[in-house]
């Protein structure tokens, strides 16, 4: 049994290329090839914990992530977020590793499925990249962006200027031209590819502000209170995309807007099938689509195999 | 945080009194003081995985349990069960403790929960333990059994000769008298005590064979196909407790009588009400009393946090 910390498990994945790993997770779920039990949740008093678990059938393990967000821990200095990935044999039930990266993987794999989903559904030309959230996830978005998108011009939004001005400074350093608001609507108004990724609990992104040719996705609300969009957006929308049908029914974005009556499901496709080809991303420069990214347990499979088998090669 | 294996945990334990610890654990979650969300599953060609997690409300920790079986393991002469037990801070969410006891505290926690059913509803006079099963918790109920029961004579049923011959050499060191039988009934015919502890998806043990003044504690059937004792023993019992009501309406006996009718759900009471008082036990010596045991996660949580606690003192 290896334990592998997070250091470790940085430098496993500096060669190894998540994107096509994550997409092939997706595209497996997606034809009914993995199995991905209901997420696991526990809500504390200060913090909120989730197990997703699964596996993908005739591979070689399944993998329990545990993932925690504690939003007092900015207070005590403590990151906010947490949690370890558990690497086992489908054959025996061993445990095979001990993933200790702290939620990283969760961040990674998240932000490899914003850009999996960019190189489906985002037009062919990006003017200019919208991020809504400073924080750990609107920065790991932007850098994946990277590897499928060529723009460099981005307006962020954030809560506070200061909040801003350190998102900045980090992000300008991989190249990008960073300006920044405090109106949300704006990165919406005047961006082609838009990224939410926060934890708010109100719409922060309104109808009033869609504009043709504009893609969204919506990562940051994966529990029934969060929500980021305006269900008029996906009302709205030309193809609305969910990387899980099922887990989408009941937390996300598109949860919300079932629950308002703004959609039906019919509208609703999943990634795993653009991903295969089995459904069409987006046809147009003019259409309006959003994806609504609640995070499956596909995802950690890949990316715990992936550190996992490269460290057997080390 | 701690790595502790299975030889410490196993050292740690040796000074630690159990049996009040995990009743304060089935009590709490009787009380409603406990967080305890439906067990999660995985089922696998080879095996089944469950992860079993929760708190106890203004405790200092939460803990989330992964236990296997893979019966095929025998074959490849690797232990079938197998697992770890994961401890957290409710306050922050950081990782404290990794319990790497290979499925061992979960024998241990379900061996004590026979023991603490044993103390609130065996009869005053045990003449003769009955045993239905000849694996590892048949070893280990019949070891916690001498913590509060005070009778060496055991009938134990198991599949063949061979089993039952190691079973006899493995607990008479422990000072008990062995007998054996290959016929399952035999054992409730004779014995006043009796505890079944059999992965059978077949009732073993059936109503003919039920006599006044027994106690019969169910604990192999935890999953719904698996069931040990013929529903109409239950719809016969004087009284029917459940560690958990609501696991018991899904999974175990009672599941099975609840499904075939042969039983109301009002019938039964939970285990911890009776360790708090707040319902009876066993009120008379010729009741016939039935405790379906399907495993509640507060007796993990409490099992890995007195390990946890015990470390920090040495």
């Amino acid at each position: 049994m290896k334990t592998i910390e997070l250091p470790q498990i940085k430098r496993l994945l500096a060669s190894v290329d998540l994107i096509p790993i994550i997409a092939e997770g997706f595209a497996a779920y997606s034809a009914g090839k993995a199995v991905i039990p209901p997420v696991g949740e526990l809500l504390l008093e200060q913090g909120e914990v989730h197990i997703k678990y699964g596996f993908i059938k005739n591979d070689e393990f399944y993998v329990i992530k545990i993932a925690s967000g504690f939003f007092n821990n900015l207070k005590l200095g403590l990151p906010t977020s947490n949690g370890l990935m558990l690497l086992f044999s489908q054959r025996t039930g061993e445990l095979l590793g001990i993933l200790l990266d702290q939620g990283y993987l969760t961040s990674i794999r998240t932000a490899v499925a914003g850009a999996i989903v960019a190189k489906h559904l985002a037009p062919r030309k990006v003017e200019r990249i919208g991020i809504v959230g400073a924080g750990t996830q609107a920065r790991a978005q932007l850098i994946y962006l990277k590897t499928v998108v060529d723009c460099k011009q981005v307006l962020v939004w954030g809560q506070n200027e200061s909040e801003l001005a350190k998102y900045r400074a980090d992000v300008e350093k991989e190249g990008f031209r960073i300006e920044t608001t405090l109106k949300a609507d704006q990165v919406l108004e005047s961006c082609n590819l838009v990224v939410t990724a926060t934890p708010s609990t109100q719409p922060l992104l309104h109808v009033e502000s869609l504009h043709p040719g504009v893609h969204i996705t919506a990562m940051g609300s994966d529990t029934p209170p969060k929500q980021e969009l305006d269900s008029a957006i996906l009302a709205r929308a030309d193809l609305i995309v969910a990387d899980s049908i099922s887990q989408c029914r009941s937390r996300g974005e598109i949860f919300k807007a079932l629950s308002s009556g703004q959609i039906t499901e019919d509208r609703v496709v999943e990634l795993g099938r653009i991903i295969s080809r089995e459904a069409p991303g987006r046809t147009s420069d003019s259409q309006i689509t959003v994806a609504d990214l609640t995070g499956v347990a596909t995802q950690d499979v890949q990316i715990a195999t992936a550190v996992y088998r490269k460290s057997l090669e080390t």
